[in-house]
């Protein structure tokens, strides 16, 4: 089982929940990230069997992160009573791992707002025993949130349940209306801005984490960065800007991808643009960053890599590409440039990190870093020096 | 308007339309090549404004090639009265143009088995006049065949028709249900019969054509040769193995590929494989031939090219990849080897084909030919030239 270590992840928007959760305090209004200042709903995530694992990505993004929800609690029998931070290698960040749902009901004052469905396996589609665990939280006048391929609203069952409880279920993954998906225009020529791509040598591999720090970091030095999302765990985060991208029917995948950005530029009027990708264009079974790179035409890369991941995570027979073999593939496939390379350090010990680093920077001739364990300075500095103008920008603005 | 011309389209499988529709003549079961034996259906193609162009390719394809449909008739207002064939720059096919349903109904006998919406816009959606349009054939007792994007027995309105009409809606693009959709698994490796794919500098530039010719040759020749389709037109006239791709969410889009051809392996158990390409692997709108390259992991790859085609055909302000360029990026992509260029001559003059050819054999060093105007022989030897086993399993077999 592969974890992602994430101690320093920047957790200022996870006030209003620690707040809340850790020392009881009624919230305020000045804490609360949602723009229309609602209560800030609660959530407990379905995670059997796969929380810290590659298919429980969605719970281990939500416990680490998230705007929408409130995060009581993990439901996974085979790691009940551990501090969720603890079990991802980070620092306890009070959010407990219970082992059912009436477990974790025990310790709750009332039913709570959300279940979250918090794995994502390959296949997308609920067990019959997951249905049924869904429906029974339905009974019990919890909304869903559903992060699969599978639409449970489509689903009589469910649509039904929907109307006897009186709940919701949020199909995160369902793309827009077909008469409503657009495609690719050439509009993406009209934001000018740069936009930077966080790419993969696999899939689960860090990428959302590093945009997500890459994001932040860059914010924090005055550049006004916009995120855009490509999966459903960014999407139930509460990222803004973003399309479930793997749920799009392909032929809209690139419009849609384009659409999403020129949204974001068009609202946020930011400095730079970050896209999250998704798998790895050199993966078989999961190449949407194919798509990700013709609808967003990025300026600059940024790739994300596992120097110490033994093989491709889903498939045990395939060795994992190298960062130089993938960067000739996306500077061949699109006209942008790989940037920098970020380090997942999962089975590497400091020492390593610290080697491979240099080894890397030596070998691709890109400032190389770890988002998770080293200074957010390197990636703003990684950013500002492939992009000048941006420095160039704040400089004037600053006059 | 670009048109394909396809004069030299090896027919034999349109026997029992000719004599159907020319002679008049009582079908006779041997020339049938539906292996059911059923009646084969009639059918009248809609096609108002774009037959012979590039958003009719649908139509286009249908009047040079059906093995499901006898085709009676196409309806185009601007162009009605000539001869299909002959619009498209071919031998007349005596499959008329007539200028809407009433027309073409006063020329036949009994009502059309099939309506058939021939159009292949990028949307992929009806307007409100083109509803009313399918409405009205359904009232008449017509089935309708719709390879849009758009499902049309998800319309409330069109499935009230089908039932009170007593008709049916083949929505030729919709994917399995997602509980059945296929992930990329590696059994493509199983498949152990060389696998070519026709890929193209553009979208609408021949793709179908030059795999339907090629697989034809490779028969005649004595391979046994299976095509595997992946857009809704090659399935519309009847494809035994294939799928549409672009409606397919991108998560399933290179598994349902690999699927599509280890099936058509197991069930057919041919000498060679040829996959249909679509769009470019270059093109920021229709790239989905990364999954096509994903999922089918070809052994080698054909390349479609219009050397005269002044722009990609649906954004006049994107240049033409050059075939060098493409091969290239083929290459890079794919641990794969293209193995020929064939060229698509709109807008060149026979002499410029022949130019042409010699020029792309001296600058790319690989067989050049035009599949439409140059010898079958031509793509056989392409093929044999590259995959020599074949030639030699032939002879074996002779012995």
């Amino acid at each position: 089982m592969s974890v992602i270590p994430f101690s320093t992840f920047p957790n200022t928007r996870h006030t209003v929940r620690d707040l809340a959760t850790t020392e009881g305090v009624v919230i305020s209004p000045q804490f609360r990230n949602d723009s229309q200042q609602k209560k800030v709903a609660t959530a407990v995530i379905y995670c059997e069997g796969n929380f810290g694992g590659i298919d429980g990505k969605t719970a281990n993004g939500l416990v680490r992160h998230s705007e929408k929800y409130e995060i009581l609690s993990v439901i996974d029998s085979e790691k009940a009573g551990l501090d969720t931070g603890l079990v991802l290698g980070e620092e306890p960040n009070t959010i407990p791992i219970r082992s059912d749902l009436a477990d974790a009901l025990t310790h709750v004052d009332s039913i709570p707002d959300y279940y979250i469905f918090g794995m994502a396996p390959a296949s997308g589609m609920l067990s019959s025993h997951e249905r049924g665990l869904v429906l029974e939280a339905m009974d019990l006048g919890m909304n869903v949130v559903n992060g699969l391929h599978e639409f449970l609203n489509d689903d009589p069952v469910f649509a039904a349940s929907v109307v006897s409880n009186n709940v919701e279920i949020l199909d995160v993954r369902k793309p827009r209306a077909k008469k409503d998906l657009r495609m690719f225009s050439g509009r993406i020529a009209d934001v000018t801005c740069p936009r930077i791509a966080v790419l993969g040598t696999d899939c689960a591999i860090g990428k959302r984490t590093t945009a997500t720090i890459l994001t932040h970091a860059l914010n924090e030095h005055g550049v006004k960065t916009v995120m855009v999302g490509t999966g459903q765990t960014g999407l139930i985060q509460g990222a803004r800007h973003g399309i479930a991208l793997d749920a799009i029917p392909s032929q809209f995948c690139s419009g849609e991808m384009e659409a999403a950005i020129v949204e974001a530029f068009e609202e946020e009027n930011p400095d730079v643009i970050i896209i999250e990708g998704q798998g790895a264009l050199s993966h078989p079974a999961f190449s949407t960053s194919s798509f990700i790179l013709r609808g967003s035409c990025p300026d600059g890369v940024v790739l994300q890599h596992a120097p110490g991941r033994p093989h491709r995570c889903d498939f045990e027979q395939m060795a994992m590409p190298t960062p130089s073999a993938e960067i000739n593939l996306i500077e061949t496939f699109a006209d942008t440039k790989v940037i920098g390379l970020t380090i997942n350090h999962e089975n590497m010990t400091d020492a390593e990190v610290d080697a491979s680093i240099s080894q890397y920077e030596r070998e691709l001739g890109i400032p190389t870093t770890d988002a998770l364990t080293r200074s957010p300075d390197a990636l703003v500095e990684m950013v500002l020096s492939a992009f000048p103008e941006i420095e160039e920008k704040l400089t004037a603005n600053a006059r």
